[in-house]
């Protein structure tokens, strides 16, 4: 057994990788809406944004959604499999949205990793199910209401979680970066962060190819 | 008329500040939820998170809510005076939570910057509203919900929103730093972010008081 090789990623390189990524999401997938998966969307989201606005236009708006998936939330139910079950911590108000609905938006799910595919699995299932339930209430089923998925970094790895072509298809998930099954240290977590600087330069990242 | 004096804050050291401020925090404050102020609250709010974890403890849940004072949101409807008007783009869904509601709560309301303190002011003031009705609905009115509020800035200048001291007094408020009247440009809206250090390490950054 080795340890896992770890890498390490800078606030700068985040935001790069955002701003690099912009330029390709505003040419393709022309998101309209933005749903950040908290905690670790909250980050790019928001960096995303800067980037993705254009002169003269509002901001797009970021709405966040909670799910865990690798952490008990507490209390005195039985102990969680990591990674095998979904919890929301948030959901989307759409009592509070202007439209009052998903319905008829291009939606860009923004989280920081894509692992398992899990989380992105449960996110993309249960929205689209409100978008159907909300457009058969309103009789707007005619609307076409578009998914698309941007992570900082996509792993190399068998995913757990299968995105449906039909509502995602390949052209329509963007990942800054694909690296091997590597543990990535981001920097909102770095406990010395002039430390995890100095290991970001040490360290070669050697398993990074652009995607 | 002179130019605004700007100073530049780079991704550390908004990184640090969440870091130092967190003790102060869990030793205060000792919040049990994270209401974020998107979109400027949702970085700030994601690095304190990882500095307010204990050991063995679940993390503290990040709520967002959408506010916009500055800009208009699209629509047909009337120009909005910048400043004058606050407008939901997100709430909190309560639905979601496993509590259901915000009754008993240590909330935290994190945001970027308190500047004419108008956004902070609007968001406590519904909160609060919320949170009474949710008790009398419930019955639940003899438990204290309590709310305080941390910003990575403070601007030292006269303020059109004003904080009910019955809900957030003084000593439930935390600013990393006060600083004057100043433009600040924070690193999540830089176009160019090697730029935005070189200028972060070259100007002096004189306006910055501990507070």
């Amino acid at each position: 057994m080795s340890e896992p090789t770890k890498i390490y990623v800078t606030y700068n390189e985040v935001h790069k990788m955002c701003q690099e990524s912009a330029s390709k999401i505003l040419d393709t997938l022309k998101p309209t809406l933005i749903i950040a998966i908290g905690g670790g969307g909250f980050i790019p989201a928001r960096i995303l944004r800067t980037f993705l606005k254009k002169p003269g236009s509002p901001n797009i708006p970021i709405q966040a959604i909670g799910l865990s998936l690798y952490e008990t939330l507490g209390g005195d139910g039985p102990i969680e499999e990591p990674g095998t079950k979904v919890t929301r911590t948030q959901w989307i108000d759409t009592s509070s949205l202007e439209s009052a609905s998903l319905i008829g938006k291009n939606i860009l799910i923004v989280d920081e990793v894509d692992d398992t595919r899990t989380t992105l699995d449960y996110a993309i299932k249960e929205l689209q199910k409100d978008v159907d339930k909300a457009a058969a209430q309103s009789g707007r089923s005619g609307e076409e209401t578009k998914f698309s998925i941007f992570v900082l970094h996509n792993k190399d790895k068998p995913k757990k979680g299968h995105l449906d072509e039909k509502i995602v298809p390949p052209n329509r998930y963007l990942a800054a970066v694909t690296v091997e099954d590597v543990w990535i240290c981001y920097p909102w977590e770095a406990p010395d962060i002039d430390e995890h600087d100095r290991l970001a330069a040490t360290t070669s990242n050697k398993s990074l190819n652009g995607s």
